[in-house]
């Protein structure tokens, strides 16, 4: 039998059905009056989800695409920015600051490993004459399973005073607390197929009052991505160029379906994911590339020793029907990552420990007892 | 009775209900086979449909998206270029190239006319150091209803040899035959909720040989709409960033469509469309905003004399559940325009005409023949 896929990957998530039927509604045009309300309500919805009444823009794009936005509105050419990198998408906030001729300063940690919190505080402390503009990190890096350690850095750059705090926070908003008005953060971006339960094709960029007083001496050429005309279009509900008007429906249905869980519950819904496939690949003797105190609660990376990680992804892909996402870059062949972001539920955590457990057994893997990932995974979900 | 609303707007256009459906299905990962598999397929089809061997790209994004990545990735900044601009969008176009600090020269028309051919060729003419490094124009004006003379100015910049010939094609392709391989176009813009059939979010990007060869000295910055890094991944069947997985789904069946349907007959199909409109407006003694011989096959302008153009949408949207256009900028309120690309068949036309006369008598106007618009509407289809 083939059955449905079950996606455990951290991104593009699974879907609710309510969410797939709402897109699949008839279109309509995104200059009418019926638009304007959904707009109205997401953009409301938004600013919840990202604890804020900054403004939170909506792009036609990938996460990347908004992450572009937060960086190039901005900043000039040649201004100086710090950007941690200690995973595939650090890396590539590095390369779009250098396409866009930025004087980037790199901090990098190894793969698996957090940023250096010091590094931040010492780069930012030494720059007396404040020509640091940004700092920019990832704070869920989707490759590797790790969380940075945002509140530290930020406080470092709100101590500096003259950077933006810039964040990719792609695997991290919807999925653990992004408190952007508390903490002060300035450009905030991610993307509709993580958290937000929806297919890919939309990124948000909060963007604070101190972003806004940049962005009018701001440099760098944009067009299609600047965000001046969708806050502009966004204070009249309505966008500067034609949305994707049924992922629009799919976005609508899917945060009010996260407002009626409640922010606290979609927290610790997570927490809960995380810790409950943590312990169960601990009980199965399998190694967490990331520490358990850095431990992102979108996504976990295993490196099993016993097994070949590519054999593993294949046989829960071919028997069961559930993907999971492979390594990337250098990490390819050397871990497989399980996402636990979204519309995940404990129900879908006990089916992909279960399977993880039969696959091993089948793959001739005695170095474990079996169930025992199951009953650890129980454990904490109980 | 609250009916379906019916689109007869430029723009998103109606979305079959195989399409929506599809649009349904359960997201899978972008990284999968499966997803290579339609991308396979997409991309081919794409090729059919622009009649070309060319690269064809899919952006993540709106139309303006994939005109922007058309425009920045050939050309540095400070190259002169020439842009059309009789309407909206050709105004949009010179905004990008400013933006991006190129040295623009607009040759415009008046809203309602075409681009004077005569003008491009003296220029080019004229431009004896090659200085002109790309020609701009939109095809089908979709702000007024016109259709550039796409043949005659890529004759001129063909014999000038060094000019890239750049069309946003947003509401051409699909409509209207754009050989992009015959005539040697370099870069063809279009997007998703036009001709295809689909909601807006993708964005399509034909390029040349020739245009690749500019790609390689440009300058101007650029990431996510580098569309090296998609030619790059489109040769693996892949994309460099998460691509609107449910958007695909319903590109391929839209496709589909069109490809059982055929390129002549879609085309005219079309043709059908705006003649029916035309002769029907004619016989309701409206005025047409652009005259036959430049009258795009996408949309048709109507400069209603005797009643309010406002008042004909408002009647038209609340008793019959159809959309039509308004005016956009100066033309807001002087002009109504019935969108007939894409999905709009035989029916559709004769509803909206039939609609349309009797919003006419409802507003009291005695100034045509009751009967006469869907009559001559027949005749055209007969």
């Amino acid at each position: 039998m083939d059955d449905d896929l079950m996606l455990m990957i951290p991104g593009p998530t699974p879907v609710p059905d309510p969410v797939l039927l709402a897109m699949a509604k008839p279109t309509i045009g995104h200059r009418s009056g019926d638009f304007s309300l959904i707009m109205k309500e997401v953009t409301e919805h938004l600013k919840w989800l990202h604890q804020t009444t900054n403004d939170v823009l909506i792009v036609a794009g990938s996460g990347t695409s908004a992450m572009e936005a937060g960086i190039i509105n901005f900043l000039s050419a040649g201004d100086r920015v710090l950007v941690g990198s200690n995973g595939k998408f650090g890396d590539r906030w590095a390369k779009v600051a250098k396409a866009y001729n930025l004087n980037v300063e790199v901090i990098s940690a190894e793969w698996g490993q957090p940023l250096d919190t010091e590094q931040f505080r010492q780069t930012l402390e030494a720059d007396a004459n404040k020509e640091i503009k940004a700092v920019i990190i990832t704070h869920s890096e989707t490759s590797t399973g790790v969380i940075n350690d945002l509140q530290t850095i930020n406080g470092y750059v709100k101590t500096h005073g003259t950077a933006l705090m810039m964040v990719d926070a792609v695997t991290s908003l919807g999925a653990i607390s992004v408190p952007v008005d508390e903490w002060g953060l300035d450009v905030v971006a991610s993307g509709s197929q993580k958290g937000y339960m929806i297919p890919p094709g939309l990124g948000f960029v909060s963007v604070s009052p101190k972003a806004w007083e940049a962005y009018k001496t701001a440099t760098l050429p944009k067009f299609y991505l600047d965000l001046g005309m969708y806050s502009k279009s966004a204070a009249k509900d309505s966008n500067p160029f034609t949305p994707p008007v049924n992922l629009f429906y799919g976005l609508q249905v899917a945060l009010q379906m996260l407002k009626a869980e409640g922010l606290e519950q979609v927290f610790s819904r997570h927490q809960r994911s995380k810790t409950a496939i943590r312990e169960a690949v601990k009980a199965l003797g399998l190694s967490l590339f990331a520490s358990d105190d850095v431990a992102s609660p979108a996504v976990t990376a295993v490196a099993p020793e016993r097994v070949e990680a590519e054999k593993i992804r294949s046989t829960m892909r071919k028997q069961f029907n559930i993907a999971l996402a492979g390594g990337q870059d250098h990490l390819k062949g050397k871990i497989f990552r399980i996402g636990h972001l979204g519309f995940i539920g404990d129900r879908d955590i006990l089916t992909c420990i279960s399977a993880l457990e039969a696959t091993l057994q089948q793959l001739g893997d005695t170095g474990f007892t079996p169930g025992a990932g199951v009953s650890a995974a129980a454990k904490v979900l109980g």
